[in-house]
């Protein structure tokens, strides 16, 4: 009776599949194109096999996660008897609204909606859908399968048991959830990257630092703290009173960089004269699915470290 | 006969005479307090275990390491025959100026001087130094010795020979060095540190988010990424077409978003009314060393898994 309706099967879709199957649910796959489904349920047994591989699931179990999904061929098969939905439709407003208003029409009465998008925040496009309580954003990180954070972002009128629900699910899924308190452009996760690309850009463009170096500042720099704690942690345990201690020192020292306004950054055009040139070189357009591959690895098997490292590391 | 002074005995120090012996140089170090010296050899020894223990020095190597580090009880000593200084004293401006004057008085010719300061532009204490050629900041990211990245920045003064020696020889000791063109406020890693900063503090200000929940958008999601590549990088390989047609795809999105100016960011009073209570909670104040070398474990841990991962993810 646990099952997962997950619509829309491009990565992001068979990301989330692998999630739900992974903490035991049934998931049932449904996209417009059925042939697009049926490419999906192939490519994902090798995600599960890589998943195996690095010890991400039991070797044992990969055969069962597999089975607990299938495709429906109709929505409303896919819809029929399901706790949660998960849309991951295209990023155009139009189609999240008829696609939204579909679903609300099809799904059993309160079965939270939850959308993966990126960009869209979902009063934009549920306002005047009946089921609007139960219409939000609740967005991974590409692959979600390999980044445990998701964020659950309410609607004016998102019912807050709808909100409880879905993050408990989430939660039950290993998936470590951040929750906002109101729609806001771009999230949290986006926000925080636009914030700091804005600057790299800013950096890069006016030909400070090469876009290379500029990523060893994060790759062998900030990256490696990150990946172990988040950006509040790291400044609390950096000063020695804590977070307002830090602030009182190097508060000062940071707002004097004159960060933003950025009106003077033209994105396009410092990524047209200043980056495409050198980044194709590291890695040639052609060669980019290529690099996907080895990134998703390293990703893995950095997963995989953090497992270890959550015992090794609580020595005294 | 390759000896390097370290000049400053403080943590930052005692990172860098680790990096620098590690690497087969011969370290002085001296501090114009010769207990504090004393303490920071005594205090390297446990420093070059947990090395040892995580498999980033050989452990049949940690004596020999440890040997080629000594103390020098007066500063002409441990200038003498020094091929490179690395100055790590106090964060105020007047002593790097008395300093960096003793240190130009008394290294050898051309010998370049290197400042581990991460807020001070070396412009603004070496103009009128007779060796101001050579004096210039090499900023390394605190532990020094479990971050790669070690940002160069040049003055106007400063000799293109200077910044050449000292990036191979920083090279040379397995650093990952990120060379500016020119002096700038926050050098890059604290900049892209406090664009990233600015707008978390801007998040949890307004109420939108918890700490707690910000730091899963970093640690459990672009944190995992930044660990194994820069945000460059990142977004050059979250495209079909490479940065530029990530550029053209998210580029007004992300500006859509409206991050900056700030003025209205309050962060020393955001520290205290909405994160201090919190964090001091996950925290508290007196754990902070605890957690410090709890944090440096994991850290160690995530250098070794990515040495291995160097190999493994290369698999096709």
């Amino acid at each position: 009776m646990n099952k997962i309706a997950v619509v829309g099967t491009g990565l992001i879709g068979q990301g989330w599949a692998a999630v739900f199957a992974q903490a035991g649910f049934e998931v049932a796959l449904y996209d417009a194109s059925q042939e697009a489904a049926e490419r999906a349920l192939k490519a994902m047994e090798n995600r599960i096999d890589d998943l195996a591989e690095f010890d991400l699931i039991e070797p044992s179990d990969a055969p069962n996660v597999l089975k607990r999904i299938t495709i429906a061929s109709r929505l409303e098969d896919a819809l029929d008897g399901a706790i949660y939905v998960q849309e991951n439709g295209p990023e155009i407003v139009d189609i999240k609204r008829e696609l939204t208003q579909a679903l609300d029409a099809l799904a059993a009465k309160d079965v939270p909606i939850g959308s993966s998008t990126s960009g869209i925040s979902a009063s934009r496009y549920c306002e005047h859908i009946p089921g609007r309580h139960r219409c939000f954003v609740v967005h991974p990180i590409n692959p979600p399968h390999l980044h445990p954070a998701v964020e659950i972002v309410p609607t004016p009128w998102t019912d807050q048991n709808a909100i409880s629900m879905v993050n408990e699910l989430m939660i039950k899924c290993g998936r470590e959830t951040i929750v906002l308190s109101e729609e806001i452009d771009g999230f949290v996760v986006n926000r925080l990257q636009g914030a700091l690309l804005e600057e790299a850009f800013r950096l890069v463009g006016r030909g400070i630092v090469s876009p290379e170096d500029l990523d060893k500042a994060i790759c062998d720099g900030l990256g490696l703290r990150w990946s172990i704690m988040g950006p509040m942690q790291t400044i609390h345990l950096n000063a020695p009173g804590g977070v307002s201690d830090y602030v009182a020192r190097y508060g000062e020292m940071y707002r004097g960089f004159g960060i933003g306004p950025y009106d003077d950054v033209d994105w396009a055009s410092i990524a047209n004269e200043k980056l495409e040139a050198k980044m194709s070189k590291r890695t040639p357009v052609a060669e980019i699915p290529e690099a996907q591959i080895a990134r998703d690895r390293k990703l893995m098997a950095l997963l995989r470290h953090k497992k270890q490292v959550g015992v090794e590391a609580s020595k005294p």
